[in-house]
């Protein structure tokens, strides 16, 4: 067998296996509901005037996805993220004038939201002597921002929330957004954020009621997401320009790990980020350069996604201007 | 070797197993300032007049605890708990003049919020045209009931919220609450509807980094967690009058776990759930009767947990008249 047969065996081997997990996947809810906004959001999207013929559309991952261990589902491994990337993310998009599709999990940051208490109703109000509600001065600012930003991002057909829980979910709508993205070309973009599991447990193979701890340790064989990174890059968007990932919590393999995913799923960018390091720096690595972005501590709090976000325009720029050649 | 001396050996098994689940357990953070609210919170209700001698104080446990797979955590293994059973029965609870210590999953349903939306901060309000923030019509009633009520309850010192996240930190935390409530002798009740992990990866043998996905399918083996409920029971609140949870998706087996639950681990009463009907009725076991409460539809949308609330605390009352003979 010759190289091009060994790829194109591979090919098919991936194919096969995307496939079955789909096919073995519990049927989506509200799928026809995500189809229709979805269609709505790009539709808007794409008659907006933007630099040069419709808006740059950006769908932003956020926050981890499950993996159920049983059918009537009571335990589940969940991959820890709490969306804060993702949320700061949307933000700064949303200002360098992006339309962002936010695919958050539930119950993580949501974008404005990031400096409000975990309970934003009852910690940030109170009631007046006439039983109003009001909000406690301390937090006033941050609650008025909030509001007033979120409802113009969702007014001006800026953003779009739509949310998922399992690994099942996920991979369903991310491939829905991917799909509804054809027609925007070049000027879509994926900034792949989400925490995404690496494991899973065939739906068929699942025990069907929880399972019971009477009887000693538990084993458990986890099989291996099918890479879906690479069909996303080259089947579902082929020309949406693709950012992803890499988190470690060991810096020894990080750089190394993101050099091979770029190559591997054919990445435009990889931003590599260290766990304890990711919210001072990040590496964007690219196919000839690696570039270390940090947050500018001489402007009090400013966020590493600022300038992340900026240099990532800026590329998204280039790369649209060297295909319209 | 006789019966007392099997016990006595399995007893003796059970606090070395329990001694090294706590020696490995990573140090709670936060333990100084949870003792000191803790040691307020016990002694104003203590001193508060009840019906004979200081006022009733229940824990009620909320939420799913997370079991860590690595030490610098990125996925963990969770239990499905909304927290909704505990945060409707929080209120109940409060009504019905108990001062409530509230051990919540980070995240999950809180009390008087239950009929808010998700993010109620970003669905609840609107701007005004002077740009003030302003509550929608629609949920005008419940945000001003959930934020008085809230507040109301917090201020006169029935109500104290503790949050945790792993395995860990609940059982940790919930040591300490048990063996704060020992001069309330049996005026205390512990209510647990938290969804407790049955396994876990102790923390010596586990990962320190994440663990990687590229050498084919996961295996792992998680031990069981020694079985807190009995030593909770007879040694750290042996006064307490104690109610206990079981949840299962499978309705055969439901009843006859709780009446083993019930005797195993010496509980007043059990709870018995099932995943499809927990919000209709549920099974309470005590050691002479098996009690079917149900809400009654008849009154719109009363919650299961308010006859089961009045129930449990007749039971109590009866329980404490009877210690005082």
């Amino acid at each position: 067998m010759d190289l091009g047969n060994a790829l194109e065996a591979t090919r098919a081997n991936l194919n096969a296996e995307i496939e079955s997990f789909f096919n073995s996947a519990p049927p989506l809810k509200n799928s026809v509901d995500i189809s229709e906004r979805l269609e709505k959001f790009i539709k808007i999207n794409e008659l907006a005037s933007g630099n040069g013929g419709g808006r740059r559309v950006v769908c932003v991952t956020s926050g981890g996805t499950t993996v159920p261990l049983e059918q009537r589902c009571v335990r589940y491994i969940d991959n820890f993220s709490s969306g804060h990337r993702g949320a700061t993310s949307t933000e700064y998009f949303v200002k360098a004038g992006y339309a962002v599709i936010f695919l958050y999990r539930r119950g993580t940051c949501q974008p404005y939201c990031r400096s409000l208490p975990d309970d934003p109703l009852l910690e940030c109000f109170e009631l007046t002597d006439e039983s109003n509600i009001k909000v406690h001065e301390l937090y006033s600012e941050a609650v008025k921002k909030a509001i007033t930003e979120h409802r113009a991002a969702v007014q001006e057909g800026l953003l779009l929330k739509l949310h998922f829980t399992t690994i099942f979910e996920y991979l369903q709508i991310l491939r829905m957004i991917a799909l509804s993205t054809s027609n925007l070309g070049q000027n879509a973009m994926f900034y792949l954020a989400a925490a995404v599991s690496d494991f899973y447990v065939p739906w068929q193979s699942m025990a069907e009621h929880k399972i019971q701890s009477a009887s000693g340790p538990l084993n458990m064989e986890l099989a291996q997401v099918p890479k879906m990174l690479s069909v996303l890059r080259q089947d579902w968007a082929p020309k949406a320009f693709f950012i992803s990932f890499k988190l470690e919590t060991d810096s020894k393999i990080l750089l190394q790990k993101a050099v091979s995913a770029l190559e591997k799923y054919k990445m435009n960018m990889v931003v590599a980020n260290e766990l304890s390091s990711r919210k001072e720096e990040v590496v964007v690595v690219t196919s000839s350069e690696k570039i270390s972005v940090r947050r500018n501590k001489d402007r009090g709090f400013e966020d590493v996604e600022n300038p992340l976000v900026q240099l990532l325009v800026e590329r998204h720029s280039a790369y649209i201007e060297s295909s319209d050649l």
